[in-house]
């Protein structure tokens, strides 16, 4: 059904405009929060109506962060969210209210905790699992600087599959009372939750009835001075685990407290309370919430509006992309369908996000060859590498970013042992919205590096069907192919795929003045800029390299030889392709008698979100910033004469 | 006492001369086993006396490798080591006793497991933590392809603390009674353990007897099939936790056996065939080991061995090594002191390495500011973003090679958010003796490619110095300084530390013909080879550039353009400094009217272990190396033309 959608229904918020900051929120009465937090949910609805962004995870703490705010003193007391993508009803609380409706834009909000934001958000987030690492800084840090301030991390189910997270639990005794985990229980990250973890975790929550607050008081009571009460203590161990639940994190050094119903602020606040001034050791509070809490379109759906379109408020009928191209994500996904229907030993590993990698549509038809390993990237890719050397061919399909998560596995037990690894890099290059966190700008340099890889970026969706194919008969090492978020040029889809000769690039377009040596989807516009030169007398040859590692150096030789300039073009950071291409230019001497070469890559900094088309024209990696640096360079010589006349 | 060394000291082994390969070990009789264990320790303690090594860690797996093999159909069940530092019995037993001599000698066997060494090397290892996820791998894909085949993991308690073992654990239901991990439990990893598992193995080891064979019996005999049990089986859950211990494994997915005596062959057998035969899903098998047993002078030793020089078999004399001058690693650790002298916010961060780092001197130093997390570098890298964003001045002390596995920490927790820690990265570029995984060849590549880091490099004991004080003092952001195995070159200390400028280079020598310019220790080849340049007429200017990010644009544009050749000489791989100067001259055109420019870096191979300078000659970056480099760009021109002689 199509719908109108009105993107800008404000709510009545009375109590809510009330409150600036906390401090304003901790002037409430008790019995006034059921209301604040009602006009908060409508405000979190209303915004991110608006701009689209994560809307189900905020929805699902939306009395959560209220009492959080309540009860602890932010931003003294360091409050870190995981991930950071409920963060929006924080952000409404925590000053930036006027600026909610920016979230995620161009010079906006950001969709993620972010400290130039503000000082209540002390830790930037957006990869998940990092906050308990931090909040225990923070509570050491100021432990050992004799100041008030504990450490608070908001932690999902999810994201406490991941080892850094365990690592964490584990260093938590050192931090005493001034830790405070919440695990935010909503069953379900971005994926269903996998593994024994997450098994663990239903099982306390369907074992036992919530937590009431006279059963905290009770058993935060127990906690007498340490002299007194070891060796009941000791006894006690077991015993309380069992009747209490939480063994798992008792053990880690933990005291458990829940489960606790997170939409419940009478039962809520008085825990908080109890944990704050009770707690002799750092806390695990386990707080069970609903994803999409309080808003019946998001209730309903199978992702709780984890990530959406703008929408209409009333109905939540989101924001139709405008037709298009497929996404270079449902190309992978149907290539490798494709390539599983051929062989046998095709299979694929995802880190808890079969959606956003396509693998959901690879599970669908190949549920056996599937494995979702949750939110757990250095298991998939050693995992992958044992699959590997028993004669599997699997896909590691990770986000480039979130591959940085893995680096090591993929150094020491995919290249250094010349594994047959496929890893399929969705998100490669810059991502819009989500900004710097989840740009995949660096992959190409970080694996570029590595002997035995080899690393291939897709032109277009055509060339991703291709690769995808190289990749799954390429049994003698390790394989990557990068390609970006969002929707192909449209170009027809092969047929059949062709099997890529390992190392040789493409010629597009051929020319004789310039050259330009793309590597990935910047192709489109190397193309425009090749046109644009053309107009100018300035003939100009398009290469597709497709390879950043192995170089085709025979190809490259010889368009350094017989342009007048060339230029590299990569979607990727310093250290890359460019460089690569460099290296051989002067390993081979070619820059010796004169070699007008440059490299275009993106900036060194971190850019922040924006449309991905302006961003990459802000690192003049458009058609325009092409030919700018071709004429530029055309111009440049040692004494500053303009040159580019008297050879064009 | 000085004490003659008599390194081939080779013991009667009757019985272990039968066995080659471990299906002659499996003809034996039980009764036998007990023997060949002693054998097979006397043989090992006579191999590393002759190569040095690890040998704790082997003598403490004696019995545990001759069961496993005599239990497990190898190399059918896939044997994965975790670190593989304790394989050497392993090596002996499986065909590779009479290269046992050789080990972690240039062309000889491996310190480590090698996949290309042998077939009973399923997966090769030296980062820790790895095995069970490989394991898994294995298991899963002999499933998958309806063959027989478990995966077993040896893996150590110190191992266990690392997140991806935990990702791995969280994962292993799918691989149902494939999966073995035997947690071989002897209470010290590298360094004492720490956290919170460890204290819970303590308690679990602590709190009862070893497993009979009965008990074991009687656990699995529980396992009945599904259907009939399931019930029964959920209300019995956590009473067998209570009975057994191994709740955590339990919750986790593991049916958790233990603990039993791990030098008890009578236990051991029984207790693994059950496992064997009998389990329904993926086990975990609690087994104590003793490091360095039946060897009294590792017995009685604080590190119990762990890693020896070659030593004299009956009086346990380690060989010194030659008094020389003192390593990096003490001059780091002296420099660190020094630096928390003065300010009361540095502290120090180990992931499980505080004498390979030297934190060991700092924590006798400054014990409440030393912070040793265990195996957990991702930990390590966002709690000290957390610390540095408290204010401390946090130095995260991580070997270059185990900095990966904290690779989008650093990117996302530090480097993003522009957080002001400080990598001291021990082990930078090449290690010798333990082969290409501790390498310390990428982190100029994957460091200098991110925005907001400082990457320097010392270029001798005394740069080190001040390039730790110039961290201790840099609070603008991250900074990281490397430096290799080893000892320095003996240069006079500095009374007071100097603050380096940021970015600022140095001239070492000054010359007119030819430029190097160095970073890192290879500057005493790079003098060298000054000299030999020198005496053909070749006026040579050296620098050292101190920085590889950022860049002394000013100095490297004199360099190039006042020199006829220049040449960039570090210890690290492609995509490093070589290739940022590259770019450099890229961007500003200085290759437009010719620039001869080489850069020396690592081969794009991964070296196997052999004496570091025999491997940086033959990587070119010796002063033979850097001498010819130079005299062939001087020859080379695009006619092939010598011109050396017309320009000098």
């Amino acid at each position: 059904m199509e719908t109108e959608i009105s993107m800008d229904h404000r709510p009545t918020t009375p109590l809510l405009d009330q409150v600036n900051v906390p401090a304003d929120l901790r002037a409430l009465k008790p019995e006034q929060l059921r209301q604040l937090a009602d006009e908060l949910r409508q405000e979190t609805i209303s915004a991110v109506g608006v701009t689209g962004g994560h809307l189900g995870s905020g929805l699902g703490v939306v009395e959560l962060t209220t009492a959080i705010h309540y009860v602890f003193n932010t931003p003294q007391d360091k409050l870190v969210w995981d991930v950071g993508h409920q963060c929006y009803p924080h952000k409404i609380l925590t000053g930036r209210r006027d600026r909610i409706r920016t979230l995620r834009q161009g010079g906006g909000l950001s969709g993620f905790t972010k400290r130039s934001e503000s000082e209540y958000d002390p830790f930037g987030a957006a990869h998940s699992s990092t906050s308990i690492s931090a909040a225990l800084g923070f509570a050491i840090a100021n432990k050992m600087q004799g100041r008030p301030g504990k450490g608070i991390a908001v932690i999902g189910d999810g994201a406490m599959s991941a080892g850094m997270a365990y690592e964490a639990m584990n260093n938590a005794r050192d931090a005493g009372n001034r830790l405070v985990v919440i695990l935010n229980d909503n069953d379900m990250s971005i994926a269903p939750p996998v593994g024994g973890l997450s098994a663990y975790l239903a099982r306390l929550v369907s074992s036992r009835e919530f937590l009431t607050v006279r059963d905290v008081l009770r058993k935060l009571a127990r906690k007498l001075p340490r002299p007194l009460h070891s060796a009941a203590k000791k006894t006690d161990e077991f015993a309380r685990g069992m009747a209490m639940g939480g063994t798992l994190f008792e053990e880690l050094g933990f005291y458990y407290v829940g489960p606790v119903d997170g939409h419940n602020l009478d039962q809520l606040i008085p825990v908080l309370e109890n944990v704050r001034d009770a707690a002799e050791g750092p806390c695990l509070v386990h707080v069970v919430t609903q994803k999409g809490k309080g808003y019946a379109p998001a209730e309903n759906a199978a992702d709780k509006y984890h990530g959406v379109q703008k929408f209409d408020v009333v109905t939540g009928a989101q924001a139709k992309a405008p037709p298009g191209p497929p996404s270079y994500t449902n190309v992978f996904a149907q290539a490798l369908i494709a390539e599983a229907a051929r062989d046998p030993k095709v299979c694929a590993i995802t880190a808890a996000m079969p959606s956003g990698t396509g693998l959901d549509k690879f599970a669908d038809a190949y549920p056996d060859r599937t494995f979702d390993v949750g939110i757990a990237e250095q298991h998939a890719v050693t995992f992958a590498a044992g699959l590997a050397a028993e004669g599997m061919r699997p896909f590691c399909a990770i986000y480039s970013t979130f591959l940085q998560r893995a680096y090591d596995q993929v150094v020491h037990d995919v290249a250094i042992q010349n594994l047959p690894v496929r890893f399929a890099m969705d998100r490669a290059g810059l991502v819009g919205a989500d900004g710097s966190t989840h740009a995949g700008s660096f992959d190409i340099t970080y694996l570029a590096t590595l002997p035995n890889m080899v690393v291939m970026a897709a032109a277009d969706e055509a060339e991703l069907v291709h690769m995808v194919h190289t990749c799954a008969l390429h049994d003698s090492g390790p394989i990557a192919v990068r390609y970006p978020r969002g929707n192909g040029t449209g170009v027809a889809l092969p047929a059949t795929p062709e099997r890529l000769e390992i190392g040789k690039g493409r010629i597009v377009r051929e020319g004789k003045k310039v050259a330009i040596l793309s590597l990935g989807t910047r192709l489109e516009e190397a193309l425009k800029a090749a046109d644009a030169l053309d107009a100018r007398g300035l003939s100009t040859t398009v290469a597709d390299l497709r390879f950043a590692k192995p170089l085709d150096e025979a190809l490259i030789r010889r368009l350094l030889t017989i342009h007048d300039v060339a230029v590299t073009v990569e979607e990727g950071a310093i250290g890359g392709l460019g460089a690569h291409v460099l290296t051989l230019a002067s390993d081979e001497g070619l820059t010796d008698a004169g070699l007008k070469l440059r490299t275009l890559r993106l900036p060194d900094i971190f850019q922040d979100q924006d449309k991905p088309e302006k961003q990459y024209a802000d690192a003049g990696l458009d058609a325009a910033g092409i030919v700018t640096t071709v004429l530029t360079a055309l111009r440049h010589n040692n004494t500053g004469i303009e040159e580019a006349g008297a050879r064009a």
